[in-house]
């Protein structure tokens, strides 16, 4: 399914993000802003999750990008609810074009909402879409230089997850580097390097997501 | 060398584009607008080649980013003419900034100047900056769908170029198919796969920037 979103109208785009938040609040229903470059893995991510958790926790997928229906098809692939959002050339979700796709899609009875952001460093982070957790992806391919380079999107997350942990041997990536500028931006960042290939370091970020439902549900 | 910019107040910038494109036929300065996504090696790929043009073209270098100045520091310690411009949290160069910009540094006598656009793969496509010619870099990490996600930097791109071919092994990335899309999207592109690291395909790269120089300055 794909629904084709242009920027909301209405300029209080905070007032309607925080309706939003109320709203999954009732419902507990956490909504996870997933927020990274183009190409740093987000869909492999969240495949690997879904398998991983899906006795665990019912989720749903909301995919927004500004052509393609590739990664929504590989969602619905695995058993998942999911929706493609084409955002019109926008190059970030807003609190309107989130409500639009969650009620194309439907939601109730979702355990864990994602929505998979537009694949940019920068809009995306200037930008509430009315998600409970902001969480964002650094693959080791990009550098460990990124948090100096695009610091609000590092100030503004929650969790911090470094994907490509595999390729670790092929590229000149500081694991450790990389940690200290992101804690430096956000000390409250939480960080998992991660391969979603090999599954490596995967089991902190699933613990780390049901935490978070628990937390969000109570 | 830092240079602070903000948005134009101009709403002309096509036409400020195009008085930027006159004045540089004029004087036989060809400025080249480097688009990419963040991390896909587009310093690297600009150290690579002023190393081995160095003897052929007087080269200059204006880096955009939003914070930092990690890639100005890189080309100068090259030799090469540079400036940082930080673009206070835009996500995009526009031809007033870029006017700025080149103020700032100064660029008689300079047959090529490239301006390092910020690291993202939507808003820089959209707005002319003045360049004489547009190239983007798509890395192998990012993927070979990238044409599919993000088709307007394709469509509007001279050339591609396929940065860190020496990683290839270990990522599922389709040479053959990335460039039928790229094509598919706009027949007219020149495509360059490279590793600025092992020298592979630089060669190509290189004699293409030398003969669109030549082209300029006639």
């Amino acid at each position: 399914m794909v629904i084709e979103l242009n920027a909301s109208v209405t300029e209080s785009n905070d007032r309607d993000a925080d309706a939003i938040r109320k709203e999954m609040k009732e419902k507990g229903s956490l909504l996870i802003n997933l927020m990274s470059s183009p190409g740093s893995g987000k869909t492999t991510l969240l495949s690997r999750t879904i398998t991983d958790l899906k006795g665990d926790l019912n989720i749903a997928v909301m995919e927004a990008d500004i052509a393609s229906d590739v990664d929504a098809v590989k969602i619905e692939n695995l058993g998942a609810t999911s929706i493609q959002a084409h955002t019109d050339g926008m190059c970030h979700m807003d609190a309107g074009m989130t409500k639009r796709a969650l009620d194309s899609m439907g939601y109730d009875g979702k355990d864990l909402i994602f929505l998979e952001n537009v694949g940019n460093l920068i809009c995306p982070a200037e930008f509430d879409t009315g998600a409970g957790l902001k969480v964002m992806i650094l693959s080791v391919p990009e550098g460990d230089d990124k948090p100096l380079k695009y610091p609000l999107m590092f100030e503004q997350s929650d969790a911090l997850v470094i994907t490509k942990m595999d390729t670790l041997e092929y590229f000149d990536f500081d694991v450790e580097k990389c940690k200290e500028r992101a804690k430096r931006l956000n000390p409250d960042i939480s960080i998992f390097p991660v391969s979603a290939k090999t599954g490596q370091g995967m089991d902190s970020f699933e613990t780390w997501l049901k935490e978070q439902v628990g937390i969000w549900k109570s």
